[in-house]
């Protein structure tokens, strides 16, 4: 019921991934289960359920597994309360097969073993995500999927989706530059509402809630955001306060905003699963002439970033291009983190703008770009933008202002 | 700094665990670590890392681990970003080893085996919740720790954790306590703003941004979420809008909430990272026979689990219970799910009120009472309450009306 009937009889989402490109993404797979002469793919992760189907579910304790044979039907294995949710979302899992619930009377891995029998894989070589054969995630407890099938020689896997994710689709990246719009709504708001005395969540609540329902409004009943507990758009500062925003992964903060404070700020917007990162330095107040100067070399290193991420550039040598300002700065010591990672339909993807990653990047990748420093007891300093790898060189999806100017909040 | 000084030197958080009880839980740990004859257990679960110190944070790619040895330094190894966070979360942690960032040029499974190895744990035996030594989050790939280290012997012991959370302290409780008022005030308000030709996210918005803020005011500043993208208090419908509510894991809706619209909400509310469950059946306008017989039957499942949850009855008895009532109805074929699971700091955790688990309920366990039944096409029909074992009985610890006449929304 989520899914639009187009010309053609082919279904399309209108903010997500049409299904002729999930069908190519499945082929994709079988071709490559050829390849590596597996005959199955056995996937343990709901993204890649989604990423090969369209079909978004909850991941919980309850094992679920997709498995795609190199010929034959594409199957679900999980928890009976999936199976009447499948078919509203996806016409592309050819067979669903359940269990009651977790734990059972007979576990859920048993009942996976009895399905790969009858599907005739017993004997097979089978690729996967996870060798356990579930997820884990919660309070899961159970055997591992190999020891119930001895005959059967499984192989991980895991590297067949990554790497297909690496570079994304012309429909992919319109996703992306759909959520850029509003994400940068999202943190417009934020700008507009942020004030002394506040509290940062109190500001980051108003602006999701008036992003997501004019975000809704504007795309029509077609949109939905894709994962469970994900907010059309959002905004906030995750506790990233005055002193606070010195620790990159603060969480909260435990006074009001005031004046005088660096906050960093994150925003995204949900499109059909896929979501930007924009993320701000902002001053609330006059800066004084340290904020000025740590909040110029951060957007330094990030300009000679964005200068360094083309095709053909090693990820490593946009993380050398970033440290090379700080440490002329003398501040490579207020350093926390490496210069950015892929995006897309996870928060953090490969590849990684690391030190140790020497993946050659390419046209269609796309990555956060975010140099930052920190001092502990002062302040953090980072901006950081989502970038689409081009032909050419490279685009920021993300087009918020990065001037001091524009991110200084009159008091 | 998010900890408050009390008398005596003892540090604890006003809506959190005290630090004392931290420490008896570390105890209690080295005292299973010296029955089991390990000699340290190596934790990748942020979770865990919370339960026993107070830490909490967001977990990425980027491995981490808590190593708690049966005697000598609590350890934290992880990434650099984590640092400067941890001293301010908690003193429980005695060293914080660190790598730059994933994946570096030396991998953090390898700087992890030198930690290790400086602990004197080459030659020891290790219990592990994670077998691979991280929890291989997002776009994780890396060597497993048991093969850095073939000299120790990694045993699975995600048991360790997972028993002592299954009976809930006194503090564990009256955080559940705190979290039902807020969770309370969340679902009053959500109901109180269910009106036709709304969407279910503006109406959840508008609840959860209200309560949340009306909580913390109220709380103070010692009050923060603890966990990640965790509001204070929430409510919402989570697409259970109409047709949907027979999905129970819907995610999203097609379309607002009109009258004669069977709803499922869900509420909570994090205090001091525990959260309550509460769930209801809603009917946006006068109720049909059909569905006011629904209601009544799955309320009478309701009643019946209610009446059997008590110490010393299995957990698979209460499943029972309330499937004895959808099978006198003729209903058993609209059944989807077991009727409830334990609960505390993760959404669904042991022990499971399922056929296939017997284990026995203990005063102080904490599960979910929530039977339910679904027609496709029609609706769904399921409350969900928390429920605390207690030494004479049960007490629902949610305390919203649950009859159909409270919860018809006039239109």
């Amino acid at each position: 019921m989520e899914i639009a009937k187009i010309a053609g009889g082919e279904r399309t989402m209108k903010f997500g991934i049409s299904e002729r490109e999930h069908k190519a993404r499945i082929e994709t797979v079988r071709k490559t289960l050829a390849e590596l002469r597996l005959d199955a793919l056995y996937l343990t992760s709901g993204v890649s359920f989604f990423y090969l189907t369209g079909y978004s579910y909850i991941a919980t304790e309850r094992p679920a597994a997709l498995v795609v044979p190199v010929d034959g039907e594409v199957t679900f294995m999980g928890p009976l309360l999936e199976r009447d949710h499948i078919p509203l979302k996806t016409r592309l899992i050819d067979t669903v097969r359940t269990y009651y619930d977790y734990p059972g009377k007979k576990h859920p891995i048993e009942h996976f073993a009895t399905f790969l029998d009858d599907m005739g894989l017993t004997k097979k070589s089978i690729g996967t995500d996870n060798m356990s054969g579930a997820a884990g995630i919660w309070g899961y407890k159970g055997p591992s999927i190999t020891d119930k099938l001895p005959q059967t020689k499984f192989v991980p896997a895991k590297d067949i989706i990554q790497n297909m994710r690496l570079v994304k689709s012309e429909q992919e990246i319109n996703l992306l530059r759909e959520s850029a719009k509003w994400t940068n709504l999202a943190h417009t708001l934020l700008q507009e509402y942020t004030a002394p005395n506040l509290w940062d969540l109190d500001v980051a609540f108003a602006a999701s809630y008036e992003a997501s329902m004019i975000m809704k409004k504007t795309l029509g009943p077609d949109y939905q955001p894709q994962g469970w507990g994900r907010d059309p758009a959002s905004a906030g500062f995750r506790g990233q306060v005055g002193e606070m925003s010195a620790i990159p992964h603060s969480i909260a903060t435990n006074r009001p905003l005031k004046e005088g404070d660096v906050l960093i700020t994150g925003a995204g917007a949900d499109v059909g699963g896929y979501s930007c990162e924009l993320e701000r330095t902002m001053v609330l107040g006059d800066p004084t002439v340290k904020q000025q100067k740590f909040f110029e070399i951060m957007v330094q290193a990030q300009d000679q970033a964005l200068n360094a991420l083309r095709p053909g550039a090693k990820c490593s040598s946009v993380d050398k291009a970033t440290h090379r300002v700080f440490r002329k700065a003398g501040l490579t010591k207020l350093t926390r983190h490496h210069t950015g990672h892929g995006l897309g339909l996870e928060g953090h993807e490969p590849p990684w703008l690391d030190a140790g990653n020497d993946t050659v990047l390419r046209p269609g990748m796309v990555v956060s770009c975010e140099p930052g420093i920190y001092e502990p007891g002062f302040g953090g300093f980072r901006h950081s933008d989502t970038v689409l790898i081009t032909e050419e060189g490279a685009e920021r999806l993300t087009y918020y202002p990065r001037d001091i100017k524009s991110l200084t909040i009159p008091v």
